[in-house]
């Protein structure tokens, strides 16, 4: 069968692809979680994740995957039969929503058809409709990672606040932080979920809750059943650099390195590159003469791109000749898409040459696999990108 | 202030040194945890943790610290207000306790004195008086880490079925796994829970449950909240090698890797040499004229020796004072203990000039701390050690 | 000025991208190059690289560039004042030449155009005219790294026995090992100097000599000073798996795994994927509308492609576009094409995908240079690529 | 037969154990060391080692170990048939003689019994004799590695000075350099040779030569062959960070962390080091009642400690014994001490523990194999290392 050669290209959205100064980083030997020096590692940490979720409040890391930083979000702040809001925007939201409800809250799902972010004015009408202010709490999802669509966090808040309505406002941004703008306090966000996996450019195994003084007021009184997630037992260790149980030491020593090369780029140059790639591949997408899974024009994704096979084709057929010829992974389509998108990762320590190879990668398996397509699609990539190169002449 | 020189020792009772090996194994491109290459990752991490719980019935791996296990373990099992028998072996044995309570479960604790194991005859007295059979669970520490006192699980075991009681017997073995003798079937343990830190010679950052299939069966009705703890959820992906949201995947490369070389050395061994190690290290603590914290003769752990500090010396200062001179860590007294006892780790991936390294230390320290002690405990080790060693002329 | 997100692509004739299993090989603690442990390291590298070379002859590893082991084929080999016939394929076979004049030999450099490999008439030719035989070497470069030509080494070693001449037959691949198929011992080779950094994966640090028995006789009587390089102070060790001078040892862990790596692969199909990736490449180049600098048919390379810049147009500033705006590295035109060509290294651990992204940059950066070109070049590699694509269907 | 549980003590006197630092600093992808930001890397590691040298004259960097670097320095500086005047201090001063003769120099050693270091007196003689000056070079082994003696360097420069003779002054301090005072300026060396693999604390495979001026002079009239070795192809490349040849891109990153650790820890801190351990080494060997081959007081190394075997013990035996029972390797000695002595290397990333780790490994070696001895060496010295530990308290 043999080794296959090269570097494999993980284009799946998330986990994405490494860096090796992250990988070194973690490569350490462990320390002391309990000694002096750790101090040191355990604030950095902390307080650099507070500089990603842009938030002056308060930020925790559990080690876990993005899943228990949902259900730490939760059961933080809500009680048995709690009325929650959620909207669906793609598996990973309807995900959260079954995790409410089997947890015991009364969670309420608005129905989505997958081909956008969460829609502000649903929200603003369901919430209005709750005058007796029972719903505790509206959770949309950031970037939904099985569609590849954007919910637009701030007009969500507005809607909030357009109604009055008290509820806590949650934010699952598992695979939007670190690639998309995110502004925990300027935006207003109660809590947010986070994971290492994505924008952060870690292997999965850590995750987060960003949480304002409202929602920790919340889990004062907050009923549900906690005891590994709960954040009061945090705050205090954090404090100083300190966690309640054993941290995954080695992978917050990567965290360190991950947030010291994020600010070297710049958070708004990472969210800048994320826009042109996604725009990029969205250019190549409709070249192929397919349809973006996201349909919804504001709301499409910078981190992932899914797109739509032609009726009668298997996604996963494609993503296998992929695999298989180009030693390339792409994402498959989640539940109710399941075979019929596949998605494209473009997320994390990604750049220009390395979405050239994943188009290519994919236009190239397109034909293999004879999927009914024009080509040309990483040509119109390559065109975009070249035009938008830093080194573009820009003509007036 | 300037650099330390070489090597640091880690010699706390857990997380242990990570061989290269394994932290080479983690420094591994982070790959598709969803594509066919993973499931053979998967795959190879449960059959081997099978290998080393001892087990054919079912193990589970958490992204989670042990902590979560433990958590895992009562939630998956039991319903609110449910009673649980625990034994006071030490601080963790207090922990798992105060976390039963927290969750809803009315937890009995049978008291100790921190300087043995659990003993059997008080947990099958205890036993026979609920005739009722309302206690659904007893509760060890396999090896107590803020004490180093061993439980005689198998003796407690016969114990249990001695009274004919139906509960189920859970065990924490988080730092005895793969350094103590463990055999969750023979023994008949329904629930173990462990972590990657300690025998496993991993960092911090996954943890595991192995449970009987009678456990399986009492988690069709457990009524505790459980979500990202949930084993039903685990079993249908696990069967396929893989996991029902994102695994830690570069822990699990560094697991198998950690897996082969424990197996590699032989169980039997890494048990013996621990055994050996342990006795070496009493030997060293008498010598100086010292206590060691456990008390009960054949419950003396080989992972970790606590010292006793003599009164009105500060064990914390004298830790302090060993970091500073000699680059070593040493595991500190907990909660009733703080401040009276200093721990000594030998365990993990550990021989015998890393233990003579840290007898040595710990004796330079002793002095240099005022600590009054009688020199010569490295000597006495050092005895040990040469007697035993493997090319040791045993006359008759 | 900021991080530059992603994978650096080195894309130069070599040093090529060292694949992580090497890395983490060589990032392993360095043991007793004395030591019993060690011999079956040394062992398996020298035995290793017998079988990389083909042969069952003679191998010798130096601690040194490539550099070092042109100078060892001709110290150890060879007396002052010595006549040897080189062939002036480019820059690297010019710098051999100049090196066997400095060290005392009366080197003879057949003129070439740097357009192709090695003449085989014409070396025919030329030892035919040398009746006396004072013609002590042949010396060829198999894969002349600064112009991307090949020579045929079975047809010069055919050249050289249609003559009768008894000279030595030396072959520089440095660049052509384990990338372009090649026989010691089946072509007659007598010296073959290679290097890590290219075909073998590694870092740049060790390199090579294969020598028949017939060099080792020239051996004894060679005159030339020599002492670092001397092969006969190596093979007495090195038959037990030892050096008579510290090795590197940590490259000879790369070393194995490199080699174990090729085998996995398949050395046959190592040589076809790097023939192929030529072939794509040569095809985006004409599409561009540019030149390859290897004019003759047969001789171009597998492991590098070298473009000619239209005249008027820098080679190194249209590197430099490419380098900052794609974070890619492009090899330099080398003394005489200095300015004038650029070079795309195709070699070593690459695959179809990272060729896409290489020629995409190149296609890109061509346009933001300024550079007159037709778009496509990507475009046409993609198609070859997936014509002959593992899954492509052939029809008849 | 099993896996070796812990961390292996490669106690040789070189290669020392590679820091991870340095380890996993090598341990990045290949860059372009033609390419602009190679150059960075290149100058760190030129003007860093001139800080480590005590230079502002030359530093070049070979890839090539030590043996290659001993090579340059003379093939650089001398003519054929030059007499240069060595001091056989021990096995390595008389290979560099060997290696002088070799390549046709007139080699004269001075001898002497492997017991000091070189004796200025003889060398003052010696060039007193030589009043015609033919003379061109006295070469000595600032650290001899075979026996653990190290010569006055500056001692020497009086005596030569004394004389007025003009001949180069050069010295062999591989394995002084970075562990031992050496300061090639205020010292007037006019060469000095050093490898990677000793005080440097990385891995064997690049070596060094800094020179003076007057050596630089001398190589424009230096008549012995070189081409790999020529300095004077060096210094115009490395004025910019580059070099002539490839250089070993991954060791020069290691290099400039390694020189990193030093300045941060304090090249006279890390010298107190060293010798503190080579005296707490000789009060345990001492202790034990065997001898220290270095007898001239004054002369004894803080690199490393030869221990001579009482009569009719192997020292090879010995060591065998102390790696099979206690992973730990131990210098051989070498050529006329074969088996006579053992080494204990203490040199590189080194502390207090570690060495007790050493000599607690030796002391139990003694017992198993039988080799008459008092116990008490261990104790020795960890009386030592805690009456001069940072935290001791010294009364008046």
């Amino acid at each position: 069968m043999g080794r296959v050669a090269g570097r494999h290209f993980l284009q799946i959205p998330g986990p994405s692809a490494v860096p090796d100064r992250v990988l070194r980083a973690i490569d350490m030997p462990v320390t002391d979680h309990r000694g002096p020096g750790f101090a040191e590692v355990g604030r950095a940490a902390l307080e650099g994740m507070k500089s990603i979720f842009r938030t002056e409040q308060h930020v925790v890391i559990f080690p876990a995957s993005g899943t228990g930083a949902w259900e730490a979000a939760l059961v933080n702040t809500l009680s048995p039969g709690d009325r929650v809001l959620m909207y669906e925007t793609g598996h990973f939201a309807t995900l959260w929503y079954k995790m409410a409800t089997k947890i015991g809250l009364r969670a309420e799902l608005i129905k989505g058809d997958w081909r956008g972010g969460a829609d502000a004015s649903a929200i603003e009408e369901w919430l209005r409709a709750d005058t007796a202010h029972e719903i505790k709490a509206v959770c949309v999802v950031h970037n939904e990672t099985s569609t590849g669509s954007v919910t637009p966090v701030a007009e969500i808040r507005r809607a909030i606040d357009a109604t009055g309505h008290p509820a806590l406002f949650m934010v699952d941004t598992i695979s939007g932080l670190a690639s998309i703008d995110f502004r925990f306090d300027e935006w207003g966000v109660d809590v947010a979920v986070s994971g290492s996996q994505k924008g952060l450019m870690l292997p999965p195994g850590i995750s987060f809750n960003a949480f304002s003084e409202k929602a920790l007021m919340a889990s004062e009184r907050a009923g549900l059943q906690k005891s590994y997630w709960d954040w009061r037992d945090m705050l205090g260790p954090n404090e100083k650099g300190y966690f309640p149980y054993t941290p995954a030491t080695n992978m917050l020593y990567g965290l360190n390195e991950a947030i010291a090369m994020l600010h070297e780029e710049g958070l708004e140059n990472v969210f800048a590159r994320h826009r042109r790639h996604g725009e990029a591949a969205r250019r190549a997408v409709r070249a192929w003469g397919l349809d973006v899974l996201c349909a919804r024009q504001g709301h499409e994704s910078g981190v992932l791109t899914a797109v739509m096979m032609p009726e009668g084709h298997s996604a996963d057929g494609f993503r296998k000749v992929v695999l298989e010829n180009f030693n390339m992974s792409l994402g498959n389509g989640l539940s109710k898409v399941a075979d019929k998108v596949f998605r494209i990762g473009h997320l994390g320590d990604f750049n220009d040459l390395m979405l050239m190879a994943t188009l290519s990668g994919i236009e190239m398996g397109l034909g293999l696999a004879g999927v009914p397509h024009s080509p040309g699609g990483a040509q119109a990539a390559m065109e975009h990108l070249a035009e938008t190169a830093p080194g573009a002449v820009t003509t007036g």
